[in-house]
């Protein structure tokens, strides 16, 4: 095999490609008396099973072999349609089905749209700290990273702005979690969301925009999406079906305005899958488009909501004066830190304890910020979520 | 926008990306009253819906949740046991489950191959002429080919160690289609499978062996996949479930016995979507593994067969003796040349006397054999295929 060893720049993305954090926590969490706040599962308990059985014989009776046939690259255009139309309210506009593209969740939608970006060395704006699974998507495309302060409001503006004064080479895109972000829980502040549209807008600067979690807010007013803002730029939506009904169907959309990038984004599509599973689509949009969907999506908030309620609780009574988290006002992790402690470190000792997370390190691009962890709330019952801090807080206690 | 400006090697590699004949034809093949040899669609009327239905009511019954969650990259394991133990016959050995991964059709395991081989400019061999698919997933890396030429029997190996004598780069690997090839119908024959192996096993050169039409002969012995010999070289092996159950599942497989390029390949894969619908996988395994299957898969194998003949006999009947056309044993096209006549010229005549087909220069890497045309038999009644080839072959008259 003359591959290993010709192919430097192989060699070298692998080797990137290995330090996959998520995929070696879930092996861990495979084991049974371990409580994982590692995963981004949603709770599995509300799949709503029965009712897939239901619309898989409608489907089957309304599309026939049509649902289980060759499909075009850019989605069946029922699901097109109801993208445009649930996403119109939220964008302020009409969003026509023409601006979409069904994708094989929202992980093909970033490595699509690194493909039609990213050569080797180019940059990439993050959020610091940013969605591993993004990173990852971009690392294939040998991506180099520049890094944007944030706060408990999200990206900081300044931060943003001086980061493209000093950028060279300047970089492709902005790629940014408005809602909930991933670690951290939070949500970019209302005022600053028009604010890095105009930046971008002055500095030619594509936005992607990933809303996993827009649909899960348990309080409070949901905020413009930057999709929202009318610009010369160029804004790539980024929207998921796996929170709301299923990740297994993997069924997720991207939203592109600018027709030029959407039309590269669906000749990469092309190339990459042809399509995105035909069947699939079609029981996804059954579902969606039928009265259970929204009661449904009511019901998944009401559930996490309470979930958060009892980590932070948990949180607070249980760990030491040195870890600081936050209240996250939906999607499905809080971001906590252990003042002084690597967190990476303290994950050995809690996997003997049986309780995982997400060490923040692998967030950071640069990895120099050690001291984070991402708690996922949705996917463990009050009981074990309770049990789970109390272990965590009992390691942490044991690693001051 | 500063991408189309400033991204030289991406916009490359769109106006490539943009020579999608196959795309383009199935928009023509949409419109009614076209008679479409154009795609490589399976069918429809085959298509196991009502047991489709039942299989969910089991899968949901027997897996509940676990079937709508997110499942791991290299595929759920029955899904690994079905694909090893299916193949282990043919292979001659018992193949292992961990050889195998479950991708998204085997448009997604031709990405993910080029995408951990393949960096820019990099040479490919290819069979000439060669599936525009593959071609298509290729290009996306910028890769650059080789040919090997062919001839009833498939590729030549002698044709085959020039290639690779004269190869300068060294060519990343070998991608063929040994069994009823798209575009040509022609299988490899028996002696020169082993032969090939040899070559590129003292080259040093990895095989993709695509293999989508494997399952649908219609007549004589099955031969053995490249697979079966051993080789210390690497052989990567591509199947599929879209020509014995439904293209719509996106259910397909790679078997790569070589860990370190295994391992690579599922990596790639996290990133570019992180698995393969998890409920697909569940559906198409149900299916795969009742009593229905192999009855079905002969009913596929008996209706083509039949409708090959009958494409035969019409193109006996109709078509000028300057038409030379083969029979291919399986699959789904049929070969044909025009003596004298571009072929993409005549598709314009033929579209509208509202009969299509692909032209075959799309197929040679190098576009320049122009009077070929692949001819799709199993997605039209006996009926249209007659009255398609008559309106082909009155075309070609026209056209002479």
């Amino acid at each position: 095999m003359n591959l290993a060893a010709s192919s430097t720049r192989f060699a070298r993305r692998t080797a990137r490609l290995r330090a996959s954090t998520i995929r070696e926590m879930l092996k861990v969490t495979q084991q049974p008396d371990v409580i994982s706040f590692g995963g981004g599962l949603p709770a599995p308990e509300l799949f709503p099973c029965d009712a897939m059985v239901a619309r898989m014989r409608d489907v089957m009776q309304r599309y026939g072999p049509a649902a289980m046939q060759y499909s075009v690259t850019e989605g069946i255009p029922e699901m097109r349609s109801w993208v445009a139309q649930r996403l119109s309210p939220r964008f302020g506009r009409t969003v026509t089905p023409s601006e979409t593209i069904i994708v094989n969740g929202s992980q093909q939608g970033l490595d699509l749209v690194a493909k039609i970006m990213v050569d080797p060395g180019d940059h990439v704006v993050l959020e610091n700290p940013s969605y591993l699974g993004a990173i990852q998507a971009f690392d294939a495309y040998e991506a180099r990273y520049l890094t944007a302060q944030t706060d408990e409001d999200g990206i900081i503006p300044e931060s943003l702005e001086q980061v493209l004064r000093e950028a060279a080479p300047f970089p492709k895109f902005l790629y940014l979690v408005p809602n909930f972000q991933n670690p951290t829980g939070r949500t970019l502040a209302a005022q600053r969301r028009e604010q890095i549209v105009r930046i971008c807008e002055r500095c030619d600067l594509p936005i992607v925009e990933d809303d996993p979690y827009g649909e899960l807010r348990f309080e409070g007013e949901d905020l413009p999406p930057l999709s929202f803002y009318p610009t010369n730029g160029t804004v790539i939506y980024v929207g998921t079906g796996s929170k709301v009904i299923s990740p297994g169907l993997r069924v997720a959309w991207l939203v592109i305005p600018n027709e030029e990038v959407r039309e590269k984004v669906v000749l990469a599509k092309q190339g990459a899958d042809l399509h995105s599973g035909t069947l699939a689509q079609y029981l996804f949009h059954a579902y969606a488009s039928s009265g259970d969907f929204d009661p449904h999506v009511r019901a998944i908030r009401e559930l996490y909501r309470h979930r958060r309620d009892v980590m932070h609780a948990a949180l607070q009574e249980f760990s030491p004066s040195s870890v600081s988290f936050n209240y996250p006002h939906g999607g499905m992790f809080l971001w906590a830190r252990a003042a002084g402690i690597d967190t990476a470190e303290l994950l050995e000792v809690c996997t003997r304890r049986r309780v995982v997370f997400v060490p923040g390190e692998s967030f950071y691009p640069a990895r120099d910020v050690h001291d984070g962890m991402r708690l996922n709330f949705s996917n463990q019952s009050e009981e074990n979520i309770r049990e789970g801090i109390k272990r965590l807080a009992e390691a942490i206690k044991l690693s001051s």
